[in-house]
């Protein structure tokens, strides 16, 4: 069995430094290279891609006595697959059944496991970007990126803290306690790593792979079994995962049924039936703040990770780069047209305007600045296409053309469709900016998921920090940027942000971006907002996700 | 401010390396000596502690404009204590005003005012003794070494746990990556702890130290305020302690109130007002399953970590050393008359007796047995109330007689009054042993806290076994005990109570017993039963109390 772990030691090393150090680390290469995955990896991870449309899903569970699936491409075509559907107590009863094995193995084993996963995952990154593609709507290398290589990180970064969390835990000592004149007490203690139960994971719609595979992996790791229960539209990539666990799981000796998919529909979901099955453990839920305030509330006595959403914000209060902080706000508002978790929808600026490099800037002149740095992005077709992606659901579309119409004047940016070339009928949409005030309120004090956002006029910057960490307190958030030529003013934009448990992004003009987190290094979502009550990654994501118990014997001298 | 954390570093060093080693250690001294506390600390303590009796305890708390206090000595006499009282509003109040101060110490402060904090008290340990054995009745050694040093102990095992969590984040890293030909994206990053509040410490009647200073130290550790919610019946020993950590605090440059006594009375409890306010961000919680349980439902958003209680469990397979047997369950039955939340409850003995180095014994003579050892242990009175101590609670002792009365014959050993010198009116009640069969069910099947055992007949070991390890999943469980000469009984035994969330002690026949837990060795609750949610301690047990937020800037060249 130990052969994976022994095959996957140096990298769980490399990436045990790493989550110590969190400077720049990365385990799998993120660029959808032919020079990195070979040269017939990106037409061989297609055609994977394409020979799994329009049938069944190959997944031999037990108890799936009927199919299920309804995928529909945002970039406008059904999947036309459908996966096994099994009842929630046959599901539960194959967990449980794979349950002993699993517990029992060492942590090095079941660290070996999940690393032949991820590098069996990181070997179909082609197919899996496009699977992540036409489930989520993101463009093909960000699906190949954030989709792939990034979740994979993240995946490795939980099995490490996972490892290390139980590697603190001795296997056995002596005891000996001294007596004075006396021989002293002799015990020998061992000491075992006893998991919880059935980990629950939750996925999303936009991002199934890097949000759904750091409680994958960690609840894995920890010896629980492990049902994964998709978003249904976005049912592929993590079946993909799923099946390559069991192949995994099975050529290691163990029970497939260590990790099993529970697909469902929107007309007949079954999350609510798990999430409040005494035999779940462990709930790991990405997804909107309604739902994952129910399962929070009915879960039980299991334990629940989450991260639901929040309003981020930027406060712009001066710059000695105007045009760089356009340009890197700009693509911050585009990527993926504003569907990630970590987008910034409100951008608080003060009604007198700000200094710059240039002179100072109007209220309305930087406005106008922003949206024209979104129309220049979004000015060649090809790029506008590579950069927004597609909407994953209609109702985000909708919402962000109901705010813009409903804007009048205050529109400051119509959003426009965008042409994908070959996806003729893909659901697309560029970002609407809409002016608004913050005395005022307005539809900017809650998040409005996907191509929105405002640009929000303040007395004053001191303001500006002060409703937008309120904003984060509140509503929850999980990243804030901020850009001033004032350390001070940045020291305190750090303190009210991080005192609403989000972290800031000063200054960003370059090539690094707000809505960006690194594996290994950025500590994404502080769990001390609503946004979410868990980070991925450190050590309290994993460390209730196993118990210890002890035996005590005399020693035997 | 950093003298404390200099003056303690070396202990803390020490405290570290044996948290992640688990062998014996222990900071402070455990015997009663003058050689090792000084030639008059013992008639100091007695007299510090006789100061405190029938007077107002000077401690200078906001918002206390009445008081409260009507402790009454288990060993026959009130205390005559009232403590300040103030409004759950002006507590929190109090709390939150301290928080700023304290949340941005650094981790090694923090630590060293915990330690001097810890020092402190230690110097104390003596009229703490009598503090701790005039709320709970524990006898004077007993008190001295449990709710003195080995709950120093356990209050530095969690300042140990909360500094190594803490120091795994690093306070600030250079994030480079790079970006092939060009130069690489260079971020400095910054980390921040954020503490998540007001840790509230409920306090228990029997363990109010030892219970409570992991909870208190690990959350003032970690950069929360702190507010002490005593047992009514255990005020004294917490009051002392909170305001030793008051006087520690402000010597140190911070508001005292990050450390806040909220005493109440059986009358008017403000627990639940305090549980569920929402500036109450981490509950540490000791008491009985009903309101655990009610805690946990009620506490909002608050992370709960909950000691509550269970039924442990012995089970007698064969020996070769039936007298060390005896003699040692005798103690575990006596000591301090049953009323550790880690003292046997059920002996499940085979109905066909058990084979020793004697011969076979059959099930009544180790009933027998057990019952002549007991009476041995305490047939000497001036051991006996050594060992017994006092019953703190009337109903506990009025349970156990109830209990013995109504067993009819199938009692072994009828629980008797000891006599405590000096102390006439001590309420004082030794073990009482009923005969009980397994298949026929009754009280057993329950936690009857105090002074009452049950030997309780099975068909065999292994339904001993199935027994005692099914009522640990259903009602919980802190200890286990097993004795047999074969090791796969032993086998079996441990992953048994193992998979119930229970460590198990084997053929404990000398000078350590199944009761003792041991700071720095062994995981006190596994809480992976009803008998609660968290460990005394282990990573999860801090790992949650803070949360990190950070700071990202272009890197400055």
């Amino acid at each position: 069995m130990s052969t994976f772990y022994e095959a996957h030691r140096g990298l769980l090393e490399q990436a045990l430094e790493a989550i110590g150090k969190r400077g720049y680390w990365s385990a799998y290469p993120e660029s959808p290279s032919k020079r990195v995955y070979g040269e017939t990896a990106p037409q061989d991870g297609e055609a994977a891609f394409k020979a799994l449309l329009d049938r069944p899903f190959e997944l031999d569970q037990p108890g799936a006595d009927s199919r299920v699936g309804a995928e529909r491409s945002p970039y406008g075509f059904d999947l036309g697959i459908t996966y096994p559907k099994a009842s929630v107590e046959d599901l539960v009863s194959a967990s449980r059944g794979a349950a002993a094995g699993w517990s029992s193995a060492t942590p090095e084993d079941r660290a070996g496991v999940c690393l032949e996963i991820l590098q069996r995952v990181n070997q179909r990154s082609f197919e899996l970007a496009h699977a992540v593609m036409h489930t989520t709507g993101q463009a093909f290398v960000m699906a190949f990126q954030a989709g792939g290589a990034h979740a994979q990180d993240r995946g490795l970064e939980a099995v490490a803290y996972a490892y290390q969390e139980m590697a603190r835990v001795p296997r056995a000592v002596l005891w000996e306690k001294p007596q004075g004149k006396h021989d002293p007490l002799r015990l020998d203690k061992s000491y075992r790593i006893l998991p919880r139960g059935i980990g629950l994971v939750i996925g999303c719609s936009t991002f199934p792979t890097w949000n759904g595979y750091p409680g994958l992996f960690a609840s894995l790791a920890t010896g629980n079994t492990v049902v994964v229960k998709p978003h249904p539209g976005a049912i592929l990539p993590l079946a993909i995962t799923v099946k390559i666990a069991r192949e995994v799981l099975e050529e290691a000796g163990f029970d497939p049924n260590v990790a099993l998919l529970a697909a469902d529909s929107a007309e007949a979901p079954v999350t609510k039936e798990l999430a409040t099955h005494p035999a779940v453990a462990i709930i790991d839920f990405t997804g909107g703040p309604a739902f994952g305030d129910w399962v929070k509330a009915n879960a039980g006595g299991a334990q629940v990770y989450t991260e639901q959403a929040g309003v981020n914000s930027v406060v712009i209060d001066s710059t000695d780069n105007f045009k760089g902080l356009c340009q890197n706000l700009a693509f911050s508002l585009s990527l993926y047209s504003g569907q990630m978790c970590t987008a910034p929808q409100n951008l608080y600026v003060p009604e007198g305007g700000i200094e710059t490099e240039d002179g100072h800037k109007s209220f309305d002149e930087v406005a106008q600045g922003l949206a024209t740095a979104v129309d220049k992005l979004l000015g060649d077709p090809e790029r506008a296409a590579g950069v927004l992606g597609a909407v994953q659901n209609p109702a985000t579309l909708e919402r962000a053309q109901t705010l813009a119409a409903e804007a009048g004047p205050a529109l400051i940016r119509a959003p426009q469709a965008a042409e994908v070339p070959g996806f003729a009928e893909a659901r697309t949409l560029s970002p609407a900016l809409i002016k608004a005030d913050a005395a005022q309120g307005g539809a900017f004090a809650q998040e409005c998921f996907g191509p929105v956002a405002f640009v929000i006029a303040t007395k004053d910057t001191a303001q500006s920090i002060a409703e937008a960490a309120g904003l984060a307190s509140e509503k929850g958030a999980i990243t804030a940027a901020a850009y001033s030529t004032d350390d001070a003013v940045l020291d305190e934009a750090a303190e009210a942000f991080g005192n609403a448990g989000v972290s800031l992004s000063c200054n960003l003009t370059g090539g690094v971006f707000v809505n960006q987190s690194a594996a290994f290094s950025d500590y994404h979502v502080s769990g001390a907002n609503p946004a979410g009550n868990a980070c991925l990654t450190d050590a309290a994501f994993v460390a209730n996700r196993f118990r210890v118990v002890a035996q005590r014997r005399p020693h035997a001298a």
